[in-house]
């Protein structure tokens, strides 16, 4: 299996077990977490960098929610630009790893 | 004097202090922070919403960046509520000094 | 007005601005926080120290929710030592700020 | 051998290795690291819960103290539900990855 | 009162109560930072400029320990390059304060 | 392959694709990340332990940096256990694999 798909697959397994714990609170992050994403003042696709950038200044390996933004290279340059003036060289390992998952994404297709 | 010009005039202070050391790394770097907000194929006021996002995840109280953004109330309301859901509750006292920041500003006009 | 009732007043004003923004998101974020904190399998006192220790960790200047913890000193020292054990001595600052605070709410009986 | 196993055997080894190396100031934080969840004022089981909320939202991924707890699924859910909350959705991977190895944990005994 | 003299003296007021709680992993947290910036393999010099580059880069306002470094101008401003470098722009803000902190220090002889 | 030379390989490999992207901004951060660590004020050996201690704290797991230091074991483990004393026993994870690759690195000769 490609990494893109056992991560997909990975991350599905593990969110059906989170939400099989039945917490309330739980559940509801979860939710909104969907609901955040969608069009309202800000558009779609810029709530998904946005959602792209603060992962990366905090370090997260997880970029499973950029897999569907349709953003071209350039723009995924400039928020990886954007988030290693920010957030500061420690970023790039993340650079490093964000770039490979989005070289899978695109062979992916 | 009100406080958005207390602040403006506090950083310019400091800024030109620190640019008056002549070390080379922290110039490119404060160079760079006025480059990469231009233009590009992510639009200037996208990154804005970016650069806020970004910093409110990371807890900066210095929100000296979003106040020519021209946002709307909505557009800012939207870049909070995401800052707070990726970064949590440990947010919200820079969500609160983000909202009288912003409403100064608005005032200052 | 002593610096408690000060900063109580403060948030509350905040607060109040926040919730009038009427984004859906920052509405259910701030309605978990008050839920997440009740009676369940993990007691209400025992979340209240989760929290006050995540907020340590996270340096935190905001130690609003602990006040009503009714927690005697040495449970208190117990969680701020905890706290700086796991954060590091980076914590200690906010050890300070905590510390203040806590002899502040005493005073204010 | 099973994931939880080959952690605490590479866990034992490197901790081995590190103490080894006669550093009194890490000796002494590796000691302080056993006696600061002992009973006390605070009770060693809600110590240890402090201790999942602080790495949780730290983002840690090294889970490696709670697998003695004696804890209920739904205490851990709870602890779990309260990390998110306040370390925000980037906690989330962590989420998933402490799902995981609570799980291995439980098919373990 | 300077600023710096009434930062010492706060810093000192609440050490000394902190201490006073008797905690004994406090205690021993606090001798050990006094200890691990000794003179050893690592010059004392050496490990306070460690000390302060991790400071800035966790983004602590409490640069209380640079204040007998002997640093001249231009070590400090390498290493707030270094700082700003490793932990981005978010670190600004930090960079301002500890510069003007470092000049009240000056004119403090 | 032996673990140094495939993270060296893997490192290379992305570096290059990076700066493939022909972005401006990270080509700058890059080099500035080569330049910052020369010879100055503060000697080149002294600004490698302060990236060390630096990524530590910031709880990073890439240590490539640390490899050409030329530091004796001493020294890299009193630069670890200031890491560890500033950022917390939160770093502790990261200390087993900084220790495990300076481990492989010196077999690696």
């Amino acid at each position: 299996m490609n990494p893109v798909n056992a991560f997909n697959e990975y991350r599905q397994k593990m969110n059906d077990q989170i939400l099989a714990s039945n917490n309330k609170i739980i559940k509801r992050i979860f939710n909104l977490d969907t609901n955040a994403f969608t069009e309202g003042a800000v558009p779609a696709r810029t709530k998904e960098m946005l959602g792209l950038a603060c992962s990366m200044v905090l370090r997260c390996d997880d970029c499973g929610k950029c897999h569907e933004l349709g953003l071209s290279d350039e723009e995924i340059n400039e928020v990886f630009a954007l988030a290693i003036l920010i957030g500061g060289t420690i970023v790039i390992p993340h650079l490093r790893r964000g770039t490979e998952y989005w070289e899978n994404l695109k062979n992916n297709v």
